[in-house]
């Protein structure tokens, strides 16, 4: 036997024999030859019984095992273009682990709350490897990013005394003698400090939100990874972002295209998304929509229906920015040459996916920052520590926030988001 | 000025005329020279302004700048062995940004509590770079050791519908309409979710412990990486952690030694983090225990002194496997030769760094592992899906956790967790 075989080696080993641990994916016999998709999780491979080669016993095993029981196969691998997953085993020897209950999930259709609710046996099917390996391929390649420009990992924490943008959206948990501390929304603030320690940080962790909303772009759990960087300004934040999704989107084609494959994505978009991303300014997105004869008031932020408007006139993500400063938080600076806007920028991915990264050049100045937080109802006192960082050296500097499952959801060109996690949490789903 | 340029790079731009975007560091003065030492995060530079070759403006400048203060300093690049970083500049021109009022933390001592009020200034120290950069690089080797070997990064939920230990020890908070969600302890149950699903996986990210303990090794929020591997047994299990341990070291050494330097921490335990590490079974453990007079009682659970006089017996982590089932998780398969142990390792680390690792062989079978849910008092309703995972091909399996901010505070040799992580959460401590 040796050492273990996964079937993602297996083209190493054709003509050797081997034994393969896994799974029953799928089985069906024809006369004295049977067959059985075997997938171990790296992969699926198709084991031949022939009634010739093996004996009686372990030809009738075939019997018992029962969709996902638990086996070991051994036999002799042959490159076999027309098997899923190009190989083939001659099998000479089978051994049952475990006979699988009458299983859930069938090759038949199922709702898709039948399925979150057996999200742990979910995992198992093509699509959600596909999905997940897609999603393990993005983090892969935002951490490369950073790291391999310098950039300082920053672990922000979960818990935190104060909300940044009010509490209604905040979950709490009691804190020992110290009160209430809620789940951060975002890690922003941190990332400052440590991007006046570290010149350019990131910060990456999950980020919670108790917003009551339903829709297909809401998890109250969700993934975020925040870069910050002294010294940016509004251009190098929309430089930073655009070579930022231009690596992700092909690191994904270069390394996860036979995921993309089984996902049935159009590549096409994904293609397109190089340097340079199309910038326009929130001034001009609101002349597309009126343009559109939609009825947009300057001064609101844009709907979702109105980033697909927007997003829909361009082949690639676009880069809508200086929206107006009354819908954006407070930290953000403003336009030096023009109050009533923000240097913010919301970047929309195509083919009506939306928002997948907000970011702006930050309020650098200690005293308009403190007007902010005051114009804001913001407790000062909770904000001491982040206005020393305008107190002692303050810097231009910005950032950004990139979302993960929507991010996977876009690339994946999934309906739902709540495909893109192994165990997505949303306001009526707290299981398993 | 070109693009910008890191004093990281300075080796690069010998003899070239460069600007570098930082902070105040030291400043002296000696007559008609002046030394400033600027930190822009990457690293340090000093900068010499002779009052012959820049004008009395850029000369009298250097009076106003305070420690901390932020400036853009421009000049040509000099080798320099004797200066911090290795790079002199000749200063031609100096622009000040910000000038920082009296910075709090200055060269000499702070007591721990004022440090960690101000820990978002404190982060600006050497020695606090030298042990961030070391986390963001044990961080980096334990992604690239499971991303190189196949294991899929499995992000666990935050948010449990229960408890896996008991709720002793959980943070809570309301789930809109679903009740309580409690705040994960270990995302290892859904990792043998994956693991059934993918083969070999791993999960890292936060977990939380409401433990009312103030020692230097708690924290209330940590990070934690729990591989799992379907097929693997104990002996696996100890192979694979062995094999990690190792890469981790081996990494920080490699690429963070001049870290290490300014930590002033003796390699030379490090550098014998080398497979085989020793293997104990707890009986040997509790020998080695009474040999040294330690009236020790077979079947609790090792604490913090017993470790540490088991793991100074050894140059290099101990393993120590086979625990009293009666201390160990109801999840732990038992010995089949001894079904009083539990086939459970945990790794000591050396210098009395205690437990960095727990693993366990999991309890494949279901009727055992029902057994086990009911002697623990566990309602079964909650853990049906973990459940059919012995329903539906159960398969042996082992994993184990290990603790990101005890591994940072080994490889460091600090005395205290508190400053591994960028904003440490204890008992009494939730701010900044």
């Amino acid at each position: 036997m040796g050492s273990r075989i996964y079937i993602e080696e297996l083209s190493k080993h054709v003509g050797e024999t081997v034994t393969i641990s896994g799974w029953v994916y799928t089985k069906r016999s024809s006369g004295k030859i049977r067959f059985l998709v075997v997938r171990d999780g790296t992969g699926m491979m198709q084991a031949v019984i022939v009634k010739a080669n093996v004996s009686e016993e372990v030809f009738n095993r075939f019997d018992e095992l029962t969709q996902e029981s638990s086996l070991r196969v051994t036999g002799t691998i042959r490159k076999e273009d027309r098997a899923p997953g190009g190989y083939e085993m001659d099998v000479s020897g089978l051994e049952t682990i475990s006979v699988a209950k009458e299983y859930p999930i069938t090759p038949k259709e199922h709702g898709v709350e039948f399925l979150m609710d057996r999200r742990h046996l979910w995992l198992r099917s093509a699509r959600q490897h596909a999905i997940l390996r897609v999603r393990h391929e993005i983090v892969r390649a935002i951490r490369e990013f950073f790291d391999s420009r310098g950039f300082l990992l920053l672990d922000a924490p979960i818990f935190t005394p104060a909300a940044c943008e009010g509490t209604s959206t905040l979950f709490e948990t009691d804190y020992f003698d110290l009160g209430k501390a809620f789940l951060t929304q975002s890690g922003q603030l941190y990332g400052e400090a440590g991007a006046m320690a570290f010149g350019k940080v990131y910060v990456f962790g999950p980020t919670f939100r108790a917003e009551k909303s339903k829709t297909r772009r809401h998890l109250t759990e969700f993934w975020m990874v925040e870069p910050e960087v002294a010294f940016n300004t509004l251009d190098d934040d929309m430089d930073l972002a655009e070579e930022f999704l231009e690596h992700i989107v092909a690191s994904v084609l270069k390394n996860r295209m036979p995921e993309l494959k089984i996902l049935e994505r159009n590549t096409k978009f994904l293609e397109n998304v190089k340097r340079p991303l199309p910038r326009i300014s929130y001034d001009e997105a609101v002349e597309i929509l009126h343009k559109k004869g939609i009825a947009f008031e300057w001064g609101n932020d844009l709907g979702g229906t109105d980033e697909t408007v927007i997003s829909e006139r361009y082949d690639r993500p676009v880069m809508v920015h200086r929206y107006p400063s009354q819908v954006k938080a407070f930290y953000m600076k403003r336009d030096p040459k023009n109050d009533k806007l923000a240097l913010a920028v919301d970047v929309l991915a195509p083919e009506g996916y939306g928002e997948i990264i907000g970011g702006s050049q930050r309020e650098d100045d200690y005293e308009t920052l403190l007007a902010r937080l005051h114009e804001h109802n913001l407790p000062q006192s909770a904000f001491e520590w982040y206005l020393d960082l305008r107190r002692y050296g303050s810097v231009p500097h910005a950032g950004f926030g990139l979302g993960v499952e929507r991010t996977v959801s876009w690339i994946c060109g999934l309906d739902h988001v709540r495909e893109t996690i192994p165990f997505a949490r949303m306001i009526y789903r707290l299981t398993p």
